[in-house]
């Protein structure tokens, strides 16, 4: 085995921190619920600004803490000794569930955007979180085709998985930064006219700011327990990639 | 020496990849440039708009670019043998000179609101960006207290070293993050009243959010090289990080 730190960290057990992460992600999904629900009137599937809101929820929930999630898959320990496969429909199934509830909260934010005649695809947020999603999807499609499907050959498992590896903590970093780009977006087309405007920083501002910083930090804590070496399969040097 | 992943990736030359990624800093640069001086009226320390301006470019310039180009400084060969402390130096005054820059850029936004009775730090960008910055002085404070000063021992800097690489990637990323929303931000305050509106996608909104992409696309990459195995210093896993 290839230490790549010699060095003792302080010493937080994977579980222990998984369940602060988790705690730290049911949050997230019950802030954004809560901002939608209490400020910004709720959920419906009628066109109007009620269907938006699921976009934020949906958003926050796939393709941040459910992404998040699929990526530690490997990190558990049970994962490194016997079969391989079971672990990979869990780690591909959940990422999958992240894809699904990302496309539903696209086709949140389309359907409301095209039944009020604003146009889709213009601010630098959607361009930005399309394009994460897009990446997603490359990186699904990538990961069943090389990893799952038995027919790639193991010097591309070799060859991809890095690749896989990196993509999959990027991708979470432009998750959460979309994210925030997106909440600071709809505080400022919400926060006006009739209410506190933004700028006085009214309880809506500070909550959905707090949600924001919350999911940087799951974002954060997510790449640094994937980065971190003592977490990471012994053998995942090895060519042991396959089924 | 230790290696990490045994493939080999397409084997780009690190002097290649650096040109390429000078090349793309120095465009981000001239983007944001053009940018505030052909859209949003240019440059000046009244106070005004066009103190304003100074903002971004000098956060772009500062945080992202040469904060990149620092975060490189070990990923050069002749970095790799000889004395270290020259490279320490130029590791750390590159940094220096991003943080000085940064700070200006702050000063900017802070003297542009105070001319006009704005309030400070009540959006989510000025949330995320005042967090990054006040994270870049820890690791720069914390960098120069452990690595520069003589005085740390041996395990105090093998114990910090793994916490400042990883602390290293994600400041960037949360600083490329934070120009984004940033950009977003000011689309929408300036593309309405007199001019076309945002959602209506004129060439000011393509451009802005054009840099806003190459931005990401410029911390990415920076992370990719910072990740990559055979681009890190060989003995990276030794004691030897004195000076």
């Amino acid at each position: 085995r290839c230490h790549h730190r010699s060095v003792a960290m302080p010493d937080i057990p994977f579980p222990t921190f998984c369940a602060f992460l988790g705690s730290l992600g049911l949050l997230c999904v019950a802030l954004v619920g809560a901002w939608c629900q209490h400020w910004r009137g709720g959920f419906s599937l009628d066109g109007g600004s009620r269907t938006f809101n699921w976009h934020p929820v949906l958003m926050v929930t796939g393709l941040v803490v459910l992404y998040g999630a699929a990526a530690l898959v490997y990190r558990i320990p049970s994962t490194w000794s016997g079969p391989k496969l079971p672990w990979k429909l869990l780690h591909g199934g959940l990422a999958l569930g992240a894809f699904v509830l990302t496309v539903l909260g696209l086709a949140a934010v389309f359907r409301f955007h095209n039944s009020h005649g604003t146009p889709n695809m213009y601010s630098l947020h959607s361009w930005m979180g399309l394009g994460t999603v897009l990446l997603f999807s490359c990186q699904w499609a990538a990961g069943f085709g090389v990893f799952l499907l038995p027919w790639a050959p193991a010097w591309l498992r070799e060859l991809y998985k890095p690749i896989h590896v990196f993509f999959g903590s990027t991708i979470l970093m432009l998750s959460a930064a979309s994210c925030v780009s997106g909440i600071n977006e709809k505080l400022f087309f919400s926060l006006k006219n009739g209410t506190t405007e933004y700028k006085l920083l009214p309880a809506e501002a500070v909550f959905a700011n707090t949600l924001g910083i919350l999911i940087l930090l799951f974002g954060v804590l997510v790449v640094a327990a994937l980065a971190r070496p003592s977490w990471k399969r012994p053998d995942s040097d090895s060519l042991d990639s396959r089924q």
